[in-house]
């Protein structure tokens, strides 16, 4: 029997808190949510009260103010930080509160502005923000990211529609790719959890030295540093407490040796970076930097995020991804990272998670980028898997074994390995 | 020729940027505003860039997320602060920044509510807020309040109206009441500062060492402390921004000596206090202090406001407002303080203005303690005036002379005076 839309919804609701964030009873929550998205916020703000939460502090982002500024404010105001909501975000993550922020944006909202402001912009919440993106990076608290429609991005993805039936065609996307369209999604998502941590197991174990990469306009080869650590699904933060960080998640992830990147790699799909979409990004790595970045499209906004600083032409993230993850099978491109990055593997530019390297969360910056570690203000993703894509594993032994063909894993994880 | 909605929309969000905030070209604006009122927030950011704003920082206040609190948190949630808000508002007050609230809430949210419960929120919101409040009551930076028409307001002050018409007809009456119906509202309002300048210069004039007041229930002598001083319509910060802190204003005000009240007053009006709307207050004063506080309905919310610190049980605020207020005139009841106080005259509890005595905002708290000043976390008004009431002005040589008699100035301001 299938379920109501307002049983989807609340299942929706609780698997964000109960399942991504892993509230505890007796924890505040730090909730944000585009102002469109108020009726699904106020859920959630009930959800976590049902499952205990201390307070429930909810932030509404409001992308009409951001365009506002682009629209009329003096060029002196691009080098102003709005510091607000970081600075709940930093505050908060430091009092043990747990985050939430619900996604959902116009791709398009800043097209046609000046990327020099828009990277202005960027730069200077990312600098601000950044107590709060190492907490984040090292798990330190419990926190999760999930989307809900706007109307301005579900139009985007079903121009046949008209804004309220694209809305819902959005949600019930949403639904089947995270699962709460089913009876009991909790247990779902146990499985599904169960099934990536077998996979990262069965990687942890073979410790590659470096990944290939084959595919149309690919060919590369990244070093994987040594004592790397797979991650996905499930993660505990220093204190025990687990929680998946992104509703859907599909990958399995580790960091790339900041100095070992050889060769091109093409974007599979247009990146939505910055209220942008940069569109046949194609990229040339040497000594693990980049040294030629193309795109069809909104070239310059490439650049400037590559300019962000010097980590951000370097890898922080390597991401495997099946073509038969339920985003990818959907067909749909969401023009939305948290969705786009889980149906196709893919690549971070920018700050590594500290923990995918043993040890890495207590190491100072000097001990982790000697590791081979990589640190940036921005972390960014852009997709490069495909039902074409190929990639082998590299031992030490100088062996080479099949990971993925056409895009799929070639062999099971053995949920027991 | 009257003017469109649109066209009063535009006028009222540029008198609250431009008249009420003072803003300032290449200043920082932070905005709070009901979520329910972000039609007119986003206006009202638009209002700002154009006056030259360098940022425009927009909050949005949910009160459905505060009435979840109340009904699904556990006990020990009214023990924690939401300190988002207030971390905003203390930073960046700090920084100069304006300050903007647009008012508008349901006068019955927190009705039913465990009075214990507001009481404990609101004196921890109000005591994290401290900085915050000592800025703004030293006038430090220029700063605003208006009010929006929220649906639960307007559909208590137009029952017989339907929601989408109560709001109209609550905005109609916002425009007629800010002069933002005229077609040359800064004019208009220019004027009525002027007028509410020679008031108070006048009133400055007399120095009266107390008032009288007469009227249903109501029986009272107040004293005003030496070198006090009137304030009403426009005010300066310490570096000369001009600002008219609340839209309407209609009354002048002074602080009174906060161990000189004795006698019986009856609120002209029922006050909406915190979500809850107090109805039929009696206080007798003996020292400055209140010792009897009653009320037909919600009389422990009362005692709970007058139990916020020691403060709290004398006298902050003496404001004159004749009966012939536009606010007055429309009639209308508003259960908003905004309004309410500007159709009647009133006294406060809680905190006095320090700059509403001669040289107050340099004092220490001892000194401004020792020259009659009150100090407390809280501030509410609550309405005395009514066309019955009379008003004397009682001089330091013994002589008595008639301020208000039924409601009204018994003289005319001259504005050469």
């Amino acid at each position: 029997m299938s379920l109501s839309f307002a049983q989807k919804l609340d299942n929706y609701a609780r698997l964000a808190v109960q399942v991504g964030v892993g509230l505890q009873p007796g924890q505040r929550l730090l909730l944000l949510a585009p102002l469109e998205c108020a009726a699904f916020a106020r859920r959630v703000v009930e959800a976590a009260y049902t499952a205990g939460a201390l307070l429930v502090d909810l932030l509404y982002v409001d992308d009409e103010v951001q365009l506002a500024r682009y629209r009329l404010a003096p060029e002196a105001s691009f080098a102003e930080v709005s510091t607000w909501s970081a600075d709940a975000l930093i505050k908060g993550s430091a009092r043990g509160d747990a985050v939430l922020r619900i996604s959902g944006s116009d791709p398009d909202l800043l097209k046609g502005q000046d990327p020099q402001r828009v990277a202005q912009v960027q730069r200077g919440l990312q600098a601000y923000s950044e107590p709060f993106a190492r907490r984040i990076s090292a798990k330190e608290i419990n926190w999760c990211i999930c989307a809900a429609p706007v109307a301005a991005w579900a139009r985007r993805l079903y121009p046949e529609l008209a804004a309220p039936a694209a809305i819902d065609a959005l949600w019930e996307e949403i639904f089947r790719i995270c699962r709460a369209d089913q009876a009991n999604p909790v247990a779902a998502w146990q499985a599904h959890a169960e099934a990536l941590r077998a996979r990262r197991a069965q990687l942890d174990a073979r410790q590659y030295r470096a990944l290939r990469y084959r595919g149309p306009g690919t060919a590369l080869e990244l070093g994987l540093p040594a004592n790397h650590r797979w991650l996905g699904g499930l993660s505990h933060t220093p204190q025990g407490l687990p929680f998946i960080a992104n509703l859907p998640t599909e990958e399995v992830f580790t960091l790339p040796h900041r100095e070992q990147a050889e060769g091109w790699v093409a974007a599979s799909m247009p990146l939505a970076y910055a209220g942008t979409l940069i569109e046949g990004i194609r990229l040339r790595f040497a000594g693990g930097q980049v040294v030629e970045a193309r795109a069809e499209r909104e070239e310059t906004v490439l650049h400037k995020l590559l300019e962000t600083d010097a980590g951000a032409r370097r890898l922080g993230e390597v991401a495997l991804v099946p073509q038969s993850s339920p985003v990818a099978r959907s067909g749909k491109l969401f023009l939305n990272t948290l969705y786009d990055e889980n149906a196709a593997s893919h690549l971070a530019v920018g700050r590594a998670y500290r923990v995918c390297l043993e040890g890495g969360a207590a190491m100072d910056d000097a001990a982790f980028a000697a590791a081979g570690g990589n640190d940036s203000l921005t972390h960014v993703d852009f997709m490069i898997g495909s039902s074409e894509l190929e990639v082998d594993g590299l031992r030490a032994d100088g062996g080479v074994e099949p990971l993925m063909r056409g895009g799929e894993w070639t062999q099971s994880a053995n949920p027991r390995s």
